[in-house]
């Protein structure tokens, strides 16, 4: 298989901004250069939120102003409201990625809305994106499960992603935001969005809180999924709560597609070494990869 | 999906024989019985090796003199050579597993053997199982890749398989001794063995190492297979692997194939039971499963 797979490196936001460790903003910069150097071309690094209710992104203006523009490296920026979209714009954003929620739970608690109400506010606050020829892509959240909700009917996902495919999102990313997606179910909901959005790239987001998320990009890869979500080191949980929710970590993503012959950019020793960065120097504590401590096979790592 | 899948626990013997924790017999007896109470039905529990190569295990008679004989629940034991085919004989194992080697490097470590020679070698210890009619399975180990030689042909693991299905084998195992097999190669190798030994049963024996295990089971559920190891905990690893780190966990196995609605037998509830008990009292150290941490979803857990 020789198929490109492009992965969105999310470590430097949804990576962060649960770290119990607040990093600063200039390390931050280095964490975006080593991703760089490792062969990143597409990352979120910034959150246009209120810095009260997600501390860790609070320097996301400052963080846009000091990373290195260079061709060919596109950087996201989250907005969940038409100020962040605004902030998001102004801090030039090479795009920007609004969450819909898929459940009434998660989404009173989270964003204090409901499914419907999420997508009258993309319709609203997309409108300034396209005015600026700046691309947005929408991530449906708890798509796959809700904390509170229990099963989130495959309707209510296909829904949201007609709604945002009309609003002229570029990409569409079903997230399973708390980690109980099964990879026969990632195929199903795939195809449900497809159907609803049938023009639209689909995007892949996966937490390993269960150990299931390479089984999920494995399910993906297989329904056509040209694009998935990662993060350094699998960071994005707490390292020191039980119930660790991380991002799947980028080391084991790429290393299971480049064992399987798909190509992805990212140098394979330069991600692992970003993730142990991280443990030592970045953050100083544990991370959750598994390629990060077990290395390649046959030869890197 | 309501198919049953049978999960063969193996963390009695593969989870435990490279534990750093040397657990008492009666502890171990203890272990069963809680394995037995979450519902497994089959299960490796004793391997019959030189008990100076493999201390952790010189106390498989007296466990299989002392673990309880109950309806529909089977012991398998693990014998490399004559002696030990009939120690588990003696013992009253249920099933006998024997291990080949799909690779020099491993093997010559391991074994002593070529591939070739311990398919010969079973060619001769099987008639003694097939006289006392007891049933033999073969294990095929490093079937994806060997910690020395690096990539492992197909050929050799088919030809093994067919090895094992003539001189009657009631099932052959490949086994991702290092955790280094990928989902599509998984497939392919399926693909193959079934080719080459299309009457017997297989069985696939993953390991966690690169966090792709979940991703291989549900592959090879994909390519109809019906019989999984997994270790309790994640426990286990092989002594002569370097890296080698824990099986597939029992819980995180039974809940994924559970949430997409497999029938496994297991009741989760239990082995998360059993896994929490082995780090608090059993083995008193962290185990590796991602379930016994964050809990099943929507409910269990």
């Amino acid at each position: 298989m020789s198929r490109p797979i492009e992965i969105v490196e999310v470590g430097p936001r949804d990576g962060l901004q649960n770290d119990p460790v607040l990093m600063p903003t200039e390390v931050k910069v280095e964490f975006v250069e080593r991703l760089i150097a490792a062969g990143v071309k597409r990352m979120e690094a910034a959150s246009f939120v209120h810095p009260k209710l997600v501390p860790a992104m609070a320097d996301s203006d400052a963080v846009m102003a000091a990373v290195p523009r260079r061709d060919g490296v596109k950087y996201i920026g989250l907005a969940l409201n038409e100020r962040g979209m605004r902030r998001a714009l102004d801090a030039k954003c090479d795009e920007v990625n609004f969450v819909m929620v898929a459940s009434d739970g998660f989404g009173q608690r989270n964003q204090n809305a409901s499914p419907e109400e999420t997508a009258d506010l993309f319709d609203r606050i997309a409108v300034l994106a396209h005015d600026d020829g700046v691309p947005v892509s929408v991530t449906i959240s708890v798509a796959f499960g809700d904390p509170f909700d229990g099963e989130v009917p495959i309707d209510r996902v296909a829904m949201l992603a007609g709604r945002a495919a009309k609003a002229g999102a570029i990409e569409i990313a079903l997230g399973d935001t708390i980690g109980v997606a099964n990879p026969w179910d990632v195929r199903e909901r795939i195809a449900a969005v497809r159907a609803a959005a049938p023009d639209t790239t689909l995007r892949m987001h996966f937490h390993n809180t269960r150990n299931t998320a390479l089984a999920n990009v494995y399910a993906a890869v297989e329904s056509g999924i040209d694009v998935i979500d990662a993060s350094c080191g699998g960071i994005g949980g707490c390292p020191f709560a039980p119930k660790a929710t991380g991002n799947v970590a980028t080391e084991d993503v790429v290393y299971m597609l480049h064992r399987a012959g798909f190509e992805t950019g990212i140098d394979l020793d330069g991600m692992i070494e970003t993730a142990k960065w991280l443990e030592t120097e970045g953050l100083k504590h544990p991370i959750q990869s598994m390629v990060a401590k077990a290395g390649g096979f046959p030869k890197t790592g």
